[in-house]
């Protein structure tokens, strides 16, 4: 499938290395590609900086957003919870029709760790991008695991936890669970129904960012007992 | 322990009932006795009328909230989100140097099912539970899983799946440990930290709510797998 994916973060560069390595051709956009690639300060979590990873998987290009949207048939969401609407916003067009996988939360560190939420309770950062891309088909998932996991569940209890998917169209999460299921390894997809349910998943995080605080290590998540 | 419970519906009596049988001296307090069991109807989510309970354990008494403070070396407060803070302020004396287990969510079904939340993100209902009853020992937990599995976690998958306690003094957290473990049989306990993590465990009633409406039975619970 041709993917591109918004973002060039640890999330970003984790799932498209994955999605590469899968067979997928993807794309990473980003606002201006020289830019980034001329950074060579670590990120804010100490990850380095993208044109380190780019140096070995030279087989993602990295463009500009506008090229990633036109190049993609499914396209993934990793900006910043403050950028990623109005950078979306920009390219409705490119991105109309088209499964848009919303991996962001829209997290406030303006006070520190741990985060608040931009947006949440009655709204959430999913339905603002469905709002701002009325014909791209919101997915959301994967915003409550960390990068490593969401590309390898079963490097923790051998996959025995969940993920959650909410979105208003159906054909849309069957194709996004397919990728998490075939293509990542997740076993336990609870799909909560429509998109107005990415208000429960980002509100989780705020458990998630405590549970990270309590646990001292990132490499956990939630299963449901039923 | 004399134990006092604010609040008449299905989680105190839930509560009272399991305590009473563990050998506890409980009280339940509410503003008006003789209006309590008076009522005949049952409650917005279908359960009996108090007096039906009541029946069945006389021994556990309905006294004003007043007697339920003094009475208490433990208070539980399940009372409706929306009136908790003031109801229990007017008794911050008789409370003050107490243990106080808040197990209720500052739930909004004011637009129906599922509900938003009163207050979240930079506060919560333990917060301001603590702000008005400063020199009583708030511990947040149980406000997670449905009245049944708070007090019987084995029912479901053995038990294997997780409880979180936030608040800001230690011993008051122990006590609470305690009566989970012991009394309830909990085994997998996460101590979250102070109490703004209360912030937390009420955000994450939103994702409960959704997966109440997804799995279409109360009866789950999330293991923090590690």
């Amino acid at each position: 499938m041709k993917i591109g994916i918004f973002g060039t973060g640890i999330v970003g560069q984790t799932l498209a290395g994955k999605l590469a390595a899968l067979g997928h051709d993807v794309v990473i956009g980003t606002r201006d590609p020289q830019a980034t690639l001329a950074r060579t300060e670590k990120d804010a979590m100490g990850f380095p900086a993208f044109r380190e990873w780019h140096a070995s998987h030279a087989g993602v290009k990295l463009v500009p957003f506008a090229e990633a949207a036109k190049h993609a048939e499914l396209a993934v969401n990793v900006l910043n919870g403050g950028n990623a609407v109005e950078a979306l916003r920009a390219h409705e067009g490119a991105l109309a029709g088209k499964v848009l996988v919303d991996v962001t939360n829209p997290l406030d560190f303006s006070k520190g760790f741990p985060p608040s939420l931009l947006v949440g309770n009655t709204d959430s950062l999913g339905e603002q991008i469905q709002r701002a891309l009325p014909r791209s088909k919101v997915v959301k998932t994967l915003n409550t695991v960390n990068a490593f996991l969401m590309v390898d569940p079963k490097s923790l209890a051998g996959g025995e936890h969940t993920m959650f998917l909410a979105g208003n169209d159906a054909d849309a999460k069957a194709t996004v669970a397919g990728l998490l299921r075939e293509g990542f390894g997740w076993t336990d997809l609870v799909d909560l129904g429509d998109l107005s349910n990415a208000r429960a998943t980002e509100a989780y995080v705020t458990l998630w960012a405590r549970l990270y605080g309590a646990l001292g290590v990132p490499q956990f998540n939630v299963r449901v007992v039923r």
